[in-house]
């Protein structure tokens, strides 16, 4: 089977595809080729994949060519983050709504000449949730809690999530879309994104660098970890429509976790010195928009499809110090173990 | 105050223009300028009026030059109905979705270029609920009902909501979205609207003409007379954004009545001998469409701001015929009240 990955060469994207290249099928299908479009090119262990194709460069500059080139399966990954969307409204809409709406329309114009409908998983977002003066926040988002988006970033997933079940419904794909927790702890430097502070105050720690936090340690906030991101894009993939259950987006599995038991079971996994490299400094632009995010998130269809949690941040924070270790510059990403 | 009305030629902006000339004037500013859009010219009552700029064409095709055009106001009413868009897809991504987004960028240019945002009222519909396996629905959708919409045409207006919440956000425009129930009695000819029997049962048989109805006479529906959805749209528009109660979208009210309720109606304002013009025959196509709309709304946001459904479906009857006793072709749309 032929997949294409948008966000291919970026931090998810390139660990979903690794993850699908070692399991070799999808669906029950051998992967024979895997097209990875992004804005940069993936990591170098994909490219060496004979069964990999890089696209560099913008989607939406891409998906003309799209038309005429069938997939049977699709991971709709590529975004622009939060911060990004909020500080470039043209950029937002650009990069999540016109690229998404670009794609499927090569899609269902590859559809209308001939083609099969593929299978289509979009990522979504905890983003589309929101507080409204008419829309309270419940204490835990659930499948069918109300959205009403307080950023154009979660405003655009959720455009898309409507635009993917109708063009499902009419047969031109077989969509699903998910919502993605926020995922920590991202390795790397900060993004634009609102959320990456959440990472940040655990990785920056462990590689011997200062982090600040800033927002209040009683901050709640739904998080899965990279591994638990992968393994729910697949199981979304894999699901029939029938476990799918509907159109509508589902919530993948989160841990709910308050910033303070973050930072606790950094200072159980690594130490209270390293737990001691994070200060707090409140920062009001990220505050608001973080004020606006739910402060958990249940996901009961999708624990249906036999996905779980987490059950604590301590296993996050040892997935991803396991993951440093495997790499070449871990004396680098775990300086801070060491010190 | 300068106003643009999109959709101002069809049946229900050339009632809102008319209404609004007739009052003068529109939240405490006197009306002095109204540029009406649409793919027909208005009505010649309207066009005779020295404040009304009738302009012709697609609303896409208009959008580039209303970026060097402030308008204190807009109603945004332009819209291919459900059936169409159901039977083209193409043209519902372009009528509904396209021209929202081109009219709302054409707004931001404005503001942008230093002038100031305008007041925005988005006629959404009804068909933005649906059911759904993991949303059934409720007996009475809500304004905070979870929308799943089944069509290509509630899916538009869903992402239209949202977008005119977010240029709302970020203070693009004062927008508000209103979801105008099923209006009805529509005077004229059947649309390509699905819900176009809903007038058709009452209307044909006034006028002398049998009429089929496509549905069973158990299906429930929420309706509007077209007055009182005119005044529900001037409401939204004139009510502060505190009264409006947060940016996600408002059900104006309705009259949740079945089919048999409205063709009881036609009996007793009309008599029995118009009643027995309407004929049942199932279209299984139309009645599959409407399976999936909810049968009833409630409208708590709205009835804040004062407005009010009609109470029985007679009052509805007998504004259409008054309405059409106060125009030219009376003999022809009231033949069958003397036969």
């Amino acid at each position: 089977m032929k997949l294409l990955i948008t966000g291919g060469g970026g931090f998810l994207g390139a660990r979903l595809a690794r993850t699908l290249l070692a399991r070799g099928s999808l669906a029950g299908r051998p992967i024979t080729r895997m097209v990875l479009t992004d804005i940069a090119p993936p990591p170098a262990d994909l490219l060496a994949d004979h069964r990999v194709e890089a696209r560099t460069g913008a989607l939406l500059s891409q998906t003309d060519a799209l038309r005429d080139e069938p997939f049977d399966g699709v991971f709709h990954l590529a975004s622009a983050v939060s911060g990004e969307c909020e500080a470039d409204f043209d950029l937002g809409l650009r990069s999540n709504l016109d690229s998404t709406r670009a794609l499927l329309d090569a899609i269902r114009a590859n559809v209308n000449a001939g083609g099969k409908a593929p299978r289509v998983v979009f990522s979504s977002s905890v983003a589309v949730f929101g507080p409204d003066p008419a829309v309270p926040l419940p204490a835990l988002v659930a499948d069918d809690t109300l959205p009403a988006p307080q950023t154009s970033y979660g405003t655009h997933k959720l455009i898309c999530e409507h635009l993917v079940a109708d063009y499902t419904r009419k047969g031109y794909i077989d969509g699903r879309a998910a919502r993605l927790m926020t995922v920590t702890v991202r390795p790397g430097t900060p993004n634009g994104a609102a959320s990456s502070f959440f990472s940040g105050i655990i990785r920056e720690p462990l590689a011997g660098i200062e982090a600040i936090c800033p927002v209040d340690a009683s901050v709640s906030h739904p998080v899965s970890s990279p591994t638990r991101t992968v393994d729910g894009l697949i199981a979304v993939y894999e699901a029939s429509r029938e476990a799918f259950c509907g159109r509508t987006a589902l919530n993948l599995p989160a841990l709910n976790v308050r910033v303070a038991d973050m930072l606790d079971a950094l200072a159980e996994v690594a130490g209270s010195a390293v737990r001691a490299r994070v200060r707090f400094e409140r920062d009001e632009r990220i505050a608001g928009i973080v004020a606006n995010w739910p402060g958990g998130a249940s996901a009961t269809r999708a624990s249906k499809l036999g996905l779980k949690p987490h059950t604590n941040f301590a296993e996050i924070i040892r997935q991803y110090i396991d993951d440093c270790a495997a790499a070449p510059n871990a004396a680098q990403t775990l300086k801070g173990l060491s010190q």
